[in-house]
Parts: structure tokens; C-alpha cells; sequence
């Protein structure tokens, strides 16, 4: 095994062509027979294991600089950067991450989870590293999925621009997670198919050897076309015209191949693309099939591909949604789905088959699916763009300057609201509550079940602007569903339990009323019943009701999976002290300060202390004077 | 005249080019008259004079759909379309807003104020006509500077790839409001230039016409040559890639050839992009020479081009960070500044002459700006980022995922925080604290004055994290300016009164601590003096301070010029229940949960009663009540 005695790039150097192919079939068993236990991104990096041997033969990390985009892809440098060991504790609580962390290692140079920032991350270390007057290679390795995030162009443009050594990976594999669309795709396809040019290339220049004889005007207009032509015939005529070298395309499986070209791309001065055709899966017949089924896995058999079966206890709340919305577009036409590349992640790929007109994949694309989405409903149409919570954070100013200043009916489904567990700090949807809740004229409501998700929705259409439906990851509670649709009068909370002590929690979705209810079962062994209401909007707030607690002279603990800081707990001291109300007696249970890692949400949830226990405990902080004085 | 009876598009359906062209020259002249007087944005409008009068004879407007980028622009449409008597009330309170509104006019068909949202407006036009069924054009106008924005390029690479009918109008001035950066703007450049490929077009096709007998696969070659030289000669190749049809490029000043360029434009299946070349400030010769200058102005002395000389009281902010900046750097090699196409707004232009190597201007483009600044910081520098509070909105992910994650020391300098005035809606810096602050790691600070902001730079540069310090548009207090640079301790508020009654004034930055100084001295005339409080910072808030206030049972007035969801005075109700401490009597001033148009920020504020009587209110509601208890 020559996986064994690799610990660092070092380790590597000098192995030849041979012993980095054996490598790189090692480090793909290790992979399947790893994350077939663990679960994590497989596809992808099953995709790069000869693209990331040859960088690290190539160059020279850490004084190199390797930059990932996305991330998800970066098992194959964590196994060759000395932490193939940690693998069996990959995105577990306190375990390997499953993204590059600066934290982890010397050879992870950024922070990343989120799509199209490897490129402006190494424009900063290649200006950097000019001003210092030091040497090194910038390398930003990305894929054509994220391409498509116009960030990655606003950073080629500075890039090609500035002319610096920047050397950008373009990893292809007609893929993000779905397959690719729009016409950067296009133009990639047609790239990958260029070996018609280089023939023509070839041809052409025997031609012009053949005529030597012609008219100087003619002769003239000739080697301008021989220009041309050459200029036409190196392809990737895209990147080339915004001032980067292109070079490739290459099989990205191909180790010489490989190593031969980002030599050469070393040597160019300038930036310069190098766009390698990779295959998603490679190695795993099953994943290569199935190439989005295996971006992400949860443990599986290897020799099936098969998932053990979980009996599932409720559906996703992604489905719910998704069906819900089909079931609604039926009705009215106006209806139309948006997503940034999300299809299946969002619970759309029914809608997609059912509604093909009526369904857009904007790509990762997320500014330009928000006020696409502000266009048609300016032009009658009732567009839903689904999109998890942090990614949302991508179209901020197209929510308020596109959609909410013009008071558009546009619906948010906000999938993937609060903690999601594994992906960790750069996937939590954590802030949404606070940014959303800043913004004029946008509704905010979570269910507190997959029953009332449908509800909100079917309600989020009926409005006559912006809302926003947040609900969590994962699996319902099992609640049993309604057949009917009903409309949730808009800022209006649900009690669910009326209580006869001077204390009411207020929570705010699945997650939190669950705990709230087994805070509830805690504290009635001890004879204590506080109010339990299901808070369904952040905004507007139930006024009515809040007035009413007050005026009861309750104390009020809140909880929301959602930071702390701005939150729905401060909407209501907010509400208080503008009415004029002082004296409440609140207690804002939710996330702390600071950014939370990768576990099991559970887990996390009991690393900030937001618990049943520590509900109960709030609770009774002021019950016994409160019941003294009443 | 013929304007005098221009007062719908209809108007100049029928008119001749040679009524056209006598219109453009009214349309120029009453520009300069109006604006000369109302001050606005100058140089774009005089630019578009032909381009929209075209427009709006090709097409049929409201039927047809004229999306304006920026919007900036938009003042020849305005007057085309009935409010040319509103221009004496351009961009004031209650008046004609210096941009596009969707409540103005029908004919307005998308609000805007940021750049780079009309294609993907134009996107949902056109999707959802065609899923109606209805015939309509719809038309972008979008200039150089707004195509740097990456989201304009993940709007055409969706169109490109859905092949929808929609004319993208490329009004390309080589101008953002500054000149034009980036590798798209060369490409731009070499377009502009393109007639030699013309000539070298037609030569080939005499020579292929020449060679008429070679042999088979020489001749087949050819064939492709042809095909492929075709293809090179016609320019525009980026946008043909990405599924454009390509027009032009045009002069933008020719009535005739923009009526028959528009007209072709309108009969291609497909996307199209029409390159029209326009001069910013055309036909104004001091306003062509300077063009940066004249893009938003002041009222001006038609003659000479010159304002009348107003002695300003105090340097403006954004010139005393300039200042403070430069003066740093010369002491600290690390730091580097970074703009999104405003060198001169951010009052960074002579940071750019004297540091040429630290500067850059990244184009509008701020998702990149941020992301670069993070690979900077990473490498070692110590970059600052100024930018407007409004267009920080745009890299709320980046702050979020690629510096406060990673707690890098990126500085944002937040330029027109706070009510920004003449702009209104789409541009007020109200949002940022509550945005900003829900973020882990994140320092907010605002300076009470223009001294004080240049020891907060100085401060926020010694900082290991990011820090974001926002200070207002305009001019200073005009207070003395300290010699040496001094640090203020991270979290520490200064008492500028004690006072000698129960209740604290809580302020932040110069125009809430003015306003509070003005309720202050009418306060002290019946005889009650609270305390004030200049906060400095919103996170971390002083806990010591606040407790001390708390444990004096003072009532708390906090005065912010942002909104109150989610602002600094729902920080301090957090920072209160999260720490147990009930019955505070805090009443937080601040802007309402609505946006707030245009008009001089002290009629803005006066309309939302943000003012010195409303403090004297609520200071006045709980003084006598305590004062009796005390």
C-alpha cells in the first residue's frame, strides 16, 4: 500500500507516473470504503483523486496556494494533507470537517462551503503575494457548477483585468449537483467537443503554405485571417477575450496528461484557465450512473449502492413543500417554481417533470433568481423561488431593493431553516430571522409541522407581497395531514397549550416546539403548567396576544433555532418598548454569538444549552415568585 | 417647440428623424436648463437623449417593456412619458424621484437604484409573457459599468440558455461613474474598434471567391474556415457564446441607425444584445470633459459649469477617511483599499494616486470586493473595503461566509450610513446594524464625529477581526481635528453629560448625537438634564456601562438613525434579558418598518419623528414619575 506512507504532499514528490496511478486507485477505494460507513460528498471527490495528486505533485502546498471552491471536493487533499486518519469522525461532532477549515491544516488556505468564491479568494493571495514581492502559485480549483455564480465572473474580470498570476482549475463535469444548465454550459459542451477545430486548425495552416502566390492586398487580408484563424482556433475564445490563457481541454483522469499541463500552466505568465473534463463518480460504476444521487450519501452498501432502508416516520419537509406547491399550481397557473441549482435539495424535481414551462434552474445563480423572480410577479405571475436559508444570504439586496420595495407578491421557501448538522458554519441557516425581519413589508411565518407547512404556503400566495416560509431540514413530525387547505389569518400565533401558571413560551417551529412540549412534560412532574404557543410569524408578531401576556403579567421565555441577536425574541422586547410596555420579563432562548460547527443537530443544539432543560429551567426562574404574588 | 406637446410616447410615433433630432436637441437643452436648477444625475441623461427617444418610437411603450438599469438615466424617459412639468420638484420631498417607480408611472415597469437587475427583470418579463401567451418586447437598457456586476451575467447566461425573445440595449459609455475597469471593459474597448475586422471580413470573402478549384479536402477545410471566419468577423463573440445574438456596435447619437438597428433588434428570434456606443454628458462640453464630475450634480451655473462655491463648514466623511487611510498606510505597508467602482464617492481618489499598487477599483462588483478582501487578509494584508452602506447589502454572503467565519481583519469603511436623502428608497443605509449585527465576530462602531471616525479607522485597523465602522453622508461637525491617532478601548460608550436626573439619552453617530444634543438643551430649560451616552459601538455594546444605568433604574431613550428591527436598541433590550435583567423602561427612537423615500434627510427625519421634540418627549414621559421616587 503506498497509501499508507503518505502524510504530507512531501510524501509524494517523487513517485512516478505508475506509483501516482496506483495512488490514486487506493486513495478511490479508500474513499468508497470510507464514506460508504460515514457518509459525505462522494461523487465529487471520487471526480478529482487524479486532479488533486497532480496539484500536489505540481505544486507546492502550503507555500502554493491550492484554493477549493465549494469545498465539498477536498477529501482527496485532506487524505494527502495528513488527515486520512480522521476520516471514520468526517463532519461528525468535533470530527473532520467536511470542507476545507484554515483551523484544520497549513494546506487549507480558505474557508469555503458556499459556491464561487475560490476564484476572488486566490485574486487576493495573488495581490498579495505581488505587493510583497513574494513567489508562489495561486491555484483556484473550481467547477462549472459554480461558473455559473456571477461572482466567479466578477472576480475573472478583476483578475483578467489585472493580469496576475492567478491559475484557475476549471473542474467540468457538467455538473453541479444537478446537471448543469444555462449557456455557459452550452459554450463548455461545445468546448469539449473541440477536436473538430484543432484538425481544422492544421489544415488551414497547410492552405495558407499552399497559396504563397497572391496579390499583396490579398496577402495582406490573408495573414490577418491567418491570425484570425489561429486566434479561432485556440478554443475558449470566452475566457481568452476577458484575459486569461486558456489551455485544454484535457481528461482530468489523466495523471501524465494532467501533470504535463499544469507544469505548462506554470510557466504561462498571466492568469490561465486549464479546463479539465472530469467524470463525477469516477470508479464507482453506481455513482457514475447516478451522478446526483451520489453527490451526497448517506452510508451505503458498497457493493449495491444501496442506503440501508430507514423507515422513514414522516416525509421531508422538502417534499411536503414540493407537493404542496404541485397540488396548488394545478389550480392556478400563475404559479411558476425557481431554483438555484437545487432542484431535487428543494423538493422540485416533481414540480420540474409535472410543470417543465413553469420551472426555472436559474443555476447557482441565486441574485439573479430573486429578481427574476420580482420580474414576473411585476408581470402577474406567482413565483416561489425554494432556496435553503444560507444561500439566501446571497440575494440579501435583491430582497429588499428588487422584491421588497416594490411590495411583490414573491414567496421564499426557506428550506434548510436552522441548524443542518454536518455541512456545518458555512451551511447553518441561522441568520435568516434577523436579516429578514430588518426588511420592510416582508411576511415572516415557520410552521410548527409539516401539516401547517402546507398551510403557510397555500397562505404565502394568497398575499399580496413578499413572504417568507422557513421551515427546517430533514423529516416531518408525523402528524397527520389535512386534506383541505386553510388560510392561517396573517400574524396570528396559535396557543397550543393554555397553562395555569404566570409563564409562557413562545416557540417557533418543529424543532423548538418539540423541545418546548418535552420542557412541558418535565416541568408538570412538578406541578408547573406554563402557556405553550406556537408563534408561526416573526412578522408580523401577534400583538394582540402579546398585549394579553402582558397584561396578565407573565414572564416570557422565547425559542427559535435561529442566533439570538436580532431574533424573534428581540422583535418582541422591540415590540414591548415601542409600545410603551416596560417590565416584561423575557428570556431569549436561541444561538449564540459565534459560529456553530458540524455535528448531529441535536448534539449542537445541546452545545449551546438550547434544551428542554434549560427551557424548564427558565421557566422556573420566575414561576414560584410570580405564583407567591398571584 | 415640440416638446411643448410631447406628453405620452404616442406623441412621437408620428414625428420625422428630422423632428426626432430637433426633439433631442429641446429634450438636451431642457435638461440643462432643469437640472442646472434641481441638481441630479447629469451626464448619464444627457447620454441616452437619442437612444430613448428611439426607444419610445420603436417601441411601444407601456405595451412594450423599457427596463432601465441603475436608473439613473431614466430622466428622458420620464419627460417622454408625461412628468416634464414635475422636473422643478426632481428628487425632492414628495416629489419626482431621480429614478424609475413602478407608482409614478405605467410606464415604469421595474423600481431600481443598484445596477446590474435590469436583465434579470427583463428575464421574468419575458418568461411570463410567454407562458401567458401575450405578444410584447421587452427591452433592458444596462450600461458598461452595470455589466461588471456579476448578477447581469448570471441573467444572460439563463436567457441565453432559455433563448427567449429579449433585447438587451448595451449602452456602453466606457463610464460607470467612474472609468470603466476590468477585462470586460477592454473587451469592450476592442469592440468599439472593431470596423477593421469589417474590411478584413469582405476581403476573405473575395479570396474564398478567387480559389475557386483546389483540391476536395483542402476545399472542404475551407468551407469550415469560411464558416469559422464568419463567425470570428462577427465581433461581439462573448455574447454569440453565450446565446446573444450580437448587434452593433452603433453610435448611440444617430436618430436614424438607432431606429433601424432597433428595428432589427426587434425582428430576431432570440436574445439580442445591441452594442450602442453613447458619451456620457454629450452635447454639454464641460459635462464631456469631466464626465465623472457631472454624473450626479449639484445646481450649476449653466455658462461656466460651475456650482456656486457653498463654504463648507467641515470636510466630508468619506474625504476625512480618505485622508485618515492614506496617512495610515504610509506607516503600515499591509494596508491596501478596495472600491466598488466609487474611488471618488468613497473619497479613496487620492489613496489611488498616491498608492496606485494598494488601490482597487474592482468595478460594481461588490460580492468580489469582499471575497478579495479575504484572500487579502488571509495573505496578510490589512484591507479595507469602503463601500456604501446600501450597496454592502450586495455582499452579505461574503461577509458572512468568507470573512466572518474565518474572523479575518477586513475593515469595512461603510460610507452614507444612515438616511442618504435626495436618492431615497433603493438607497438609504438603514439596514446595515441589523445585518450586520446578527453576524458572530463582527465589531460595529459609528463615530460621534469627523475626529472621532479617524481614531475608529486607526482603531479598527490594530483589530485581528473584522470590523465594519459607518459613518453618514456628508460633511463633518466641524470640530477640531486631533493631532495623533488615538485607540478606542473595543466596546467602551463615552458619557458626554452625566446629568443629573434618572433617564439616559443613548445616541449614535453625529446626527443622533446633534439631535440629542438639541433636545438636551430644550430639556435644560425646564430644568431636566439626562444623561447622554455617544454609544461608538453597537456590538460589542458596553455591558459595564449598560449595567450601571440598569442598576441606577434609569430610564433608557436610544437614538439611531437605521431601523429599529432588529437595531441597536433591540441590541441593548438583548443584551438586557440575556442577561436576566428585567423591567428596563427603554424606548427606542429609530426608523419605522417602512422604506422612506426621497427628500432632504431632515424633512425624511422629521416625517418619521426622528426628532429633537420627540427625544424631549420621551425623556420628559418618564423623568417626573422617577424623579418623585428618587
Amino acid at each position: 500500500m503506498l497509501l499508507e506512507n503518505v502524510n504530507s504532499p512531501s510524501d509524494i514528490k517523487r513517485m512516478s507516473v505508475q506509483e501516482l496511478k496506483r495512488l490514486a486507485d487506493e486513495i478511490r477505494q479508500f474513499l468508497i470504503e470510507t464514506i460508504s460507513v460515514t457518509g459525505g460528498h462522494f461523487g465529487p471527490n471520487l471526480g478529482v483523486v487524479e486532479l488533486t495528486i497532480a496539484l500536489h505533485h505540481v505544486f507546492d502546498s502550503p507555500k502554493d496556494k491550492l484554493i477549493w471552491d465549494v469545498g465539498h471536493q477536498a477529501y482527496v487533499h485532506k487524505i494527502l494533507t495528513g488527515r486520512k486518519e480522521l476520516f471514520p469522525t468526517l463532519r461528525k461532532y468535533k470530527g473532520l470537517s467536511g470542507f476545507p477549515k484554515r483551523k484544520e491544516s497549513e494546506h487549507d488556505m480558505f474557508d469555503v462551503g458556499h459556491a464561487a468564491t475560490s476564484i476572488s479568494a486566490a485574486a487576493g493571495y495573488a495581490m498579495a503575494r505581488d505587493l510583497k514581492g513574494e513567489q508562489y502559485h495561486v491555484v483556484a480549483v473550481i467547477g462549472d457548477g459554480a461558473m455559473t455564480g456571477g461572482m466567479a465572473f466578477e472576480a475573472m474580470n478583476h483578475i483578467g483585468h489585472m493580469g496576475t498570476d492567478v491559475i484557475v482549475v476549471l473542474n467540468d463535469n457538467e455538473m453541479s449537483i444537478a446537471p448543469n444548465v444555462g449557456a455557459m454550459s452550452n459554450y463548455l459542451a461545445k468546448l469539449r467537443n473541440h477536436s473538430h477545430y484543432k484538425s481544422v486548425k492544421s489544415e488551414v495552416a497547410n492552405l495558407l503554405h499552399k497559396v504563397p502566390s497572391i496579390g499583396d492586398r490579398v496577402a495582406k487580408a490573408l495573414e490577418r485571417v491567418k491570425d484570425s484563424v489561429k486566434y479561432l482556433m485556440v478554443p475558449g475564445m470566452l475566457f481568452e477575450e476577458i484575459g486569461f490563457t486558456y489551455l485544454g481541454p484535457i481528461d482530468g483522469h489523466n495523471i501524465p496528461l494532467l501533470l504535463e499541463m499544469l507544469e505548462q500552466a506554470k510557466q504561462v505568465k498571466g492568469p490561465v484557465l486549464l479546463h479539465v473534463i472530469t467524470k463525477k463518480g469516477k470508479g464507482y460504476a453506481v455513482a457514475e450512473e447516478a451522478p446526483d444521487k451520489f453527490h451526497g450519501v448517506n452510508p451505503f452498501n458498497i457493493e449495491t449502492g444501496q442506503a440501508p432502508k430507514v423507515v422513514a416516520k414522516a416525509p421531508q419537509y422538502s417534499n411536503v413543500f414540493g407537493d404542496t406547491l404541485r397540488t396548488l399550481a394545478k389550480e392556478d397557473e400563475r404559479i411558476v417554481a425557481i431554483t438555484a441549482a437545487m432542484p431535487s435539495g428543494t423538493g422540485l424535481s416533481k414540480f420540474a417533470v409535472e410543470f417543465p414551462d413553469r420551472f426555472f434552474d436559474v443555476g447557482i445563480a441565486e441574485q439573479h433568481a430573486a429578481t427574476f423572480a420580482a420580474g414576473l410577479a411585476c408581470a402577474g405571475m406567482r413565483p416561489v423561488f425554494a432556496v435553503y436559508s444560507t444561500f439566501l444570504q446571497r440575494a440579501y439586496d435583491q430582497v429588499i431593493h428588487d422584491i421588497c420595495i416594490q411590495n411583490l407578491p414573491v414567496v421564499f421557501a426557506i428550506d434548510r431553516a436552522g441548524l443542518v448538522g454536518a455541512d456545518g458554519e458555512t451551511h447553518q441557516g441561522v441568520f435568516d430571522i434577523s436579516f429578514l425581519r430588518a426588511v420592510p413589508n416582508m411576511t415572516i411565518m415557520m410552521p410548527k409541522d409539516e401539516n401547517e407547512l402546507r398551510h403557510m404556503i397555500y397562505t404565502a400566495l394568497q398575499q399580496p407581497g413578499p413572504v417568507a416560509v422557513r421551515y427546517p431540514r430533514g423529516e416531518g413530525r408525523g402528524v397527520s395531514m389535512d386534506e383541505a387547505f386553510r388560510t392561517i389569518p396573517i400574524g396570528k400565533a396559535e396557543i397550543l397549550r393554555e397553562g395555569n401558571d404566570p409563564v409562557a413560551i413562545l416557540a417557533l417551529g418543529p424543532g423548538m416546539i418539540e423541545l418546548s412540549e418535552r420542557a412541558i412534560d418535565l416541568l408538570a412532574a412538578e406541578g408547573i403548567r406554563p402557556m405553550l404557543v406556537n408563534m408561526r410569524f416573526v412578522k408580523p408578531l401577534d400583538s394582540e396576544l402579546l398585549l394579553e401576556i402582558a397584561a396578565r403579567g407573565y414572564r416570557i421565555v422565547t425559542v427559535e433555532e435561529a442566533v439570538v441577536s436580532g431574533g424573534m425574541g428581540g422583535a418582541i422586547l422591540e415590540f414591548y418598548a415601542q409600545n410603551g410596555i416596560h417590565g416584561i420579563d423575557l428570556c431569549p432562548i436561541g444561538l449564540p454569538d459565534r459560529f456553530i460547527e458540524h455535528g448531529s443537530v441535536n448534539q449542537l443544539l445541546e452545545s449551546v444549552g438550547v434544551t428542554a432543560e434549560r427551557i424548564v429551567e427558565e421557566v422556573k426562574m420566575i414561576t414560584p415568585r410570580k405564583r407567591q404574588r398571584a
